[in-house]
């Protein structure tokens, strides 16, 4: 049995996952004790506050996806470390589930679809039996901290934890068998076997990428002045999920014509991308769906009404030769910060060159002058999640304070398999303007006059999605038109 | 400043929450001690596990919406009680809010835009120098419970309450004055006041019904046979999003086809609306945006191919006939569970005529044979939330026991006013059949021959939002075709 949603769409087999498990094993084998077991907790759907509703479609939490596969909800799933088996624990439903939400699957059912050594309804003895029985004297459990926000996601609960009464799924239970647990080795192991993508994953996102290149399309063909930039989130949302079966977006729409290009996540609730385009105006769209839980990222940058402006041109192809100069110079080895300064340092030579700046280049570059431009980050690892994790493991430097460089989302070194955005952009922010203007360290690069004539038009970023690779890198998100002509060419 | 999104899409005045609130306080007089005030809080975004997004955009919790028109995240709202004045708290962004987020709204402009006597930026100290300036003695504060699920709506925070170490906003403050709080008087009222809606309430929900009609059309011209059910999901959603402005939806989509139509919540995690259609199947599409926070909630039933069998026509026209049958019979002073009993007889009538069913009508209902064929209830309060509340408030009678009754969301007499879906069914589930067969008290009326040919066949729902009057209801999906024949001619 494979993941899919139609003969149309990508056919996604268990073996994925069984492979990242294997990823898993291998690299616990002598950091783990002897008579280990890894306990994972997957997803459970949240109400929308205390309506009687879940507030969105149920989605898997990514470590455990990318461990199990599994889309359904409240299940357990455990490896014992030194054989590799692997065991589900679903839900054990009610019985009249089926009249209500649908099929009650059987054992076979998850064993064939998520290939796993064994299945067990979860009651309340179930994961505890299992784990005396099979004389469990060690519990890995994960507690990942995301490293941009901070926010913990909490380890399985301390029922595996000898001795302690414990709630599981509103039961209480007494383990009385003696058995330790730790949270440390679980997370940095794993979130590490993230970063670098199998060919069995890197399938998916292609697939994924590949579906927001042809709905990203779709709104540059349909999306027309005066219409509003709701209705190409409502075109694009359309696209992935009517002819990609994609069902989630790895991420709030970003739909924003004229001067909400300039706001990074323009499209929340406080800017709900309800703003009427003008003709005249730039749109800065950064859209992408998630496919079997894998994100996507996109961002195309164009004229609502398929023809730019002589200063739109300049900016645009500003931040052109800034994508395409990372695309070449992000190699293994090399470090993610060092593409963010090159990614600055062609545009600012771009604008300098337009007449909008002055001086030395690398001096602007020293004293962070991108980061007016460019508050935030060149790109993002990007995978089960869209701004993935393990961005401050291994190599990574710690995070800078410096502008700009302190929102990057990874310091590390660049290698294979690390699937990363390469998303520069140009944006007029009038406060940062104006600070810089204020500020001498900053203002004898500006010449303000011209960048007056820039400001309120917003912005332009040009986002792909990149697999890193030593023979060069493989854009996942090719099939756009991305230079001026094509664009133009391609509204026309 | 009214909501909207876009010429072509409804303006919603904040005078439909002054008038909500002047509700609540008129409601509160002679119950209220002096110097009291209403503290409500609004709702705040749910990260994707410790993802660094947001679940889904943010959409405001119900009854501070009710209350305030509020469209923001994290705000607090106070009525003085005594005055009936009201003053909303804000967030206090960061300075940098808007180079992310967007733009950073000033007093000036939550006032304007909510129609509200005070605004406040929220400040660790703003909530609490507010109530000691203006002598509060008494705090009501919202513990609301919903009646379906059991799951309480949590009061604000107990910062309220004096002499106590509290958190808000993550900063820790000691309140040094004396005042109470109550968390009992205001929930009855507040709920019992969203069961009925004002004429500007109305208008929003007449919109948004309008909006699902016009979407349900789009997918009964497009759907063909072959498709996947998520397909017509996905062009419902694009016409309420493209055309309506509705960026969320009330509930997610069934989209059933098929054994599928049997399932009620079909189109869940577990049940994705994935299945591909075939021709000959009926369609049971279940599916409403919500304007302004205002649901929609209708059901039509069709088949995928735009023609009837004659044994789709029999089930149809049961349950069409229950549906007209309702629709008539609801008037004010009429008790919701009598029009449950009504639907089953006439359905189950309905079925007799056909050969299904043999023996005394009124004996089938009286021995539940009913719940066998529709096990859910038939219909809901709907507003706000897409189950609203107050069902069981009011005149009601405790919940039933009895097959099919104990569903029922509301057991109140129907006032004018009142909102609520008409949605009678007929399903065919296995399982039910089966005990149904094995109960002698049920079996004597099943024609076990003639109902196994309609096995499998899932189910058909024909549902409408209606307005009690006593003048007649109104029903605010009618622009839909409901007859066999309509149906036919405008898929054909």
């Amino acid at each position: 049995m494979s993941f899919d949603c139609g003969e149309h769409t990508l056919h996604v087999k268990p073996d994925l996952f069984v492979e990242n498990r294997r990823r898993l094993v291998e690299s616990l084998a002598g950091k783990a004790l002897p008579g280990s077991f890894v306990v994972l907790q997957g997803g459970v759907g949240k109400p929308r506050y205390n309506v009687d509703l879940d507030e969105v479609v149920f989605r898997q939490e990514s470590y455990f996806f990318w461990t199990f596969g599994v889309h359904e909800s409240e299940l357990f799933g455990l490896i014992d470390v030194d054989s590799g088996k692997s065991v589900l624990f679903p839900p054990l439903l009610p019985e009249d589930y089926h009249i209500w939400e649908g099929k009650v699957r059987d054992e076979a059912w998850f064993r064939e679809k998520y290939q796993v050594d064994e299945v067990i309804f979860k009651n309340e003895f179930a994961i505890s039996d299992y784990l005396e029985a099979n004389k469990a004297s060690m519990l890995y459990l994960l507690e990942a901290q995301n490293t941009d926000s901070g926010s913990v996601l909490p380890p399985a609960p301390s029922q595996f934890v000898p001795g302690i009464l414990y709630s599981l799924s509103q039961n209480n239970l007494l383990i009385s068998f003696q058995i330790r647990s730790d949270t440390s080795l679980l997370y940095p192991i794993m979130a590490n076997l993230r970063v670098f993508k199998t060919d069995l994953e890197l399938q998916v996102m292609r697939y994924a990428s590949q579906i927001a290149c042809e709905a990203h399309k779709d709104v540059m063909k349909t999306l027309k002045p005066k219409m509003y930039e709701y209705q190409g989130e409502s075109i694009f949302r359309h696209h992935t999920h009517f002819h990609g079966g994609c069902r989630h977006l790895a991420y709030t729409c970003i739909a924003a014509s004229g001067e909400n290009g300039a706001v990074m996540h323009h499209g929340g609730p406080d800017a709900p991308n309800n703003r009427q385009t003008k003709d005249g105006d730039m749109c800065v769209f950064d859209m992408g769906p998630e496919y079997n839980c894998y994100s996507s990222d996109v961002t195309c940058s164009f004229p609502v009404n398929g023809k730019f402006t002589p200063k739109q041109k300049i900016i645009y192809n500003a931040v052109l030769k800034a994508n395409l100069a990372v695309f070449e110079a992000a190699k293994p080895g090399v470090r993610w910060t060092d593409m963010h300064l090159l990614g600055e340092k062609i545009m600012l030579t771009e604008l300098k060159a337009a007449g909008l700046l002055q001086g030395d280049v690398d001096k602007m570059v020293q004293s962070r002058l991108g980061a007016v431009f460019q508050p935030v980050g060149l790109g993002h690892l990007i995978g089960l999640d869209i701004h993935d994790v393990g961005g401050y493991l291994g190599d990574a430097l710690p995070r800078s304070l410096e502008p700009g460089l302190k929102n990057l989302r990874t310091t590390r070194t660049l290698q294979e398999r690390m699937v990363i955005t390469i998303e520069p952009g140009c944006y007029f922010i009038d406060q940062l303007l104006d600070e810089a203007l204020a500020d001498p360290k900053l203002s004898k690069f500006l010449i303000p006059a011209k960048i007056d004539e820039f400001r309120g038009s917003g912005g332009v970023r040009i986002e792909d999605v990149v697999c890193i690779w030593a023979k060069g890198n493989e854009n996942l998100s090719k099939n756009l038109p991305r230079t001026v002509e094509e664009i133009e060419r391609f509204m026309a």
